[in-house]
């Protein structure tokens, strides 16, 4: 079942995965029907979903998104999903917070309003619950039983959480030195979580490995062979945005780079609610974020090259340390295209922005946000983004998940309990 | 401005608070003017928010709320805050999921529906949000420009996290050797954090000092001068059950208890609705939850008391270690009044009942959590919850928040990087 490539080129396929038509090669455009293949049988070029929405009519599809339920599968009729998706068991992400964040836009000097996009508020932080439950709708379809992938943090907790709550058993592989408080959010939810003696990159290895092997039959690694249905989920993102705006198309995006997928799904999102009418066409720039130390796409943008050289990660925002980004070419097209860019922060300044979120708009970032929101400050203080346009910045977790960034973070004043001392320290 | 009781006996008022009408002893019944206030002039009894709903018709209120929102702003007409509150920066907790927990009733045997309300997805992850929403509005209305509490943890997050947005000062009182990660979470929002050399009854002692005190002038103390607003927050729960259960009454409710405050309000909350005809009258059952080490409202109603007699905390839980807690007699009276019950489980069970949760649902809770979850086990085992009863069990915070309470929770297998340690280690 688990194989990488398909044999068929037809579309014919007899699973019920919404308006999903197929697999198509984003290099080559060979399609294939719908299963859990990830790379082209002829050029092993990423594959990803097809869609038919000729169907849809933009004020039908409209009324019936906002009568949907305060999660993701409000658009389903957009996602690779059965129609009766929301009646399944599944962690149900999505519909969170859009803040409008005034007092930071004052503190950078932005005028044409300056948004957060906080997804925080997902069920276990991180946006990873979006692509997840994409995967493991897909994993229910393919008939898989168990749900499994490689992860540093974010996405062990939130496999092992969608795994429970729908029955699948997990196996979760990670680094087996990880810190004690990813271990146990990705240990909680009861499934396997296997420590591999090695690094992140050997973990991989060994993942691919065992998708080849019998011992994978009946697997779903939700970042491997369903890598084409799990990145859909951060087409969500996009939609949100969107649809809380007013069904408007913002001017100015800021996202983080890991693998780069987050940001082409974004853009694939805006472009399909274009196309279907749901929003009125406009241009819109996107800008993509790393850290300087794992900042391989920033470093090819400001070259001026088509291809990412890979570096060794060395950041304290590991949720995007990964050192040789899979869609880091498609990033580059998609910033270049829309007049976007692409811009690194180093640590001081990822800490500094977690504060200043934090200070501003009471949202705790994980180091990811910080990177966002510190590059959103460096491109406004460049002059590249614009800051009389409407503005979104992504983040993607929680700072609770990474608490070691801002460990000096503490008291401001310790003092005994009376008002003299109250009064000595300068508080009154 | 921080006067602890109020002179007049009037019900008129310059201030707008909605529908709030006027304060109202709990004990004599006594009427106050709405004020930064909380005790009775007349005999010291707490003051309660008094309400003129008279001109609420309930298909209109019904259609109201339900295009209201998607957060606690949606019962803005049932709670004491101005009409335009939603437009006001605020931290806009709520309307968090209601899970149907499919999984968990069966291992526990429940058949009349089993629901975890998971107050988790607040955006400091913790049911405080609410309570620190509404009393950040009384503030504001009263004109009080600091935000401060005493606190051990989860409600210095959300005061800091909510003055930060709506462009409060803060200063919060800890004891001053709390846990580096409370500390950091307390600190990150950029107000005073203060240490106090002593415990959490020395915290206390010197807040209510304060308030008495020109230092205290222009503080809102959420959870002092403005608790009769603070503490209307929790109403919110019961609404929100109500209308996620399709505008009907469960008939059974597991409410964890610590000052006992947020179980009254729920309880005060559905009167309303019943009241109010958003829901068909009919009888429900409230039971309370305590940790063993710290049960002296559990105490109490199984040796058939009326009165609470104090206890020196020793439980994990500790966002439920009040000793002391203020609601106590009035818990009793509800869980006896509704033929509810209060009983309590030692910290094995809480943490047993964490990992059940997780395992069953996906969902990571709190100490408190594990507190609801356990109770409920353990009043089915013994009878007292009927399981042919549509129940619903609050979760009030997040796992991880209490790392150290499920600290052992760690990998199920460490092998090397190859399928031969993969099949040896019997994962195949």
């Amino acid at each position: 079942m688990a194989v990488q490539t398909a044999a068929s080129t037809t579309d014919s396929t007899t699973v019920d995965l919404g308006s999903a038509a197929a697999l198509s090669c984003r290099e080559c455009g060979h399609r294939v029907p719908l299963g859990p293949v990830f790379a082209c049988e002829e050029c092993f070029g990423p594959l990803e979903i097809a869609y038919d929405f000729s169907a849809y009519e933009p004020e039908d599809l409209r009324k019936r998104i906002e009568a949907g339920p305060a999660n993701i599968w409000r658009y389903a009729p957009l996602l690779p999903v059965p129609a009766d998706v929301a009646d399944k068991p599944n962690i149900n992400p999505g519909w969170t917070k859009l803040v409008k964040a005034d007092n930071l836009a004052r503190e950078l000097g932005v005028t044409g309003g300056l948004y957060v996009k906080d997804d925080s508020g997902n069920p276990t932080h991180s946006f990873k619950d979006r692509v997840v439950a994409q995967a493991l709708e897909a994993a229910r379809v393919f008939g898989f039983t168990t749900l499994s992938c490689s992860s540093t943090g974010n996405l062990a907790g939130a496999v092992g959480a969608a795994a429970a709550r729908a029955g699948f058993r997990s196996c979760v592989f990670i680094p087996h030195d990880l810190e004690q408080g990813k271990v146990v959010m990705a240990a909680i939810y009861g499934g396997e979580l296997v420590g591999i003696e090695g690094n992140y990159d050997d973990v991989n290895r060994f993942c691919s490995e065992l998708i080849g092997d019998p011992a994978g039959e009946g697997w779903g690694f939700v970042n491997v062979n369903l890598r084409p249905y799990y990145a859909e989920g951060s087409k969500t993102l996009a939609y949100e945005i969107c649809e809380q705006l007013g069904w408007k198309l913002p001017d100015q995006l800021v996202i983080p780079i890991a693998s780069g997928s987050q940001l082409t799904k974004i853009d694939k999102g805006l472009q399909e609610l274009i196309k279907i009418g749901l929003v009125e066409d406009k241009p819109y720039k996107i800008f993509g974020a790393q850290a300087e130390g794992c900042s391989p796409v920033s470093v090819a943008y400001k070259a001026g090259h088509d291809v990412v050289r890979p570096q060794k990660p060395n950041t304290i925002a590991k949720s995007l340390a990964i050192g040789n980004p899979a869609d880091g070419p498609y990033v580059l097209d998609i910033a270049r295209r829309t007049g976007g860019a692409v811009e690194d922060v180093n640590d001081e300044q990822v800490v500094d922005a977690i504060k200043l979120l934090a200070r501003t708009e009471g949202i705790f970032a994980e180091t990811a946000g910080g990177v966002t929101v510190g590059v959103t400050k460096k491109l406004l203080e460049n002059g590249v983004l614009d800051p009389s346009l409407t503005t979104v910045v992504l983040n993607t977790g929680d700072g609770l998940k990474t608490l070691d960034a801002v460990a000096g973070t503490g008291l401001t004043a310790t003092i005994r309990p009376n008002l003299e001392s109250f009064r000595e320290a300068g508080l009154a």
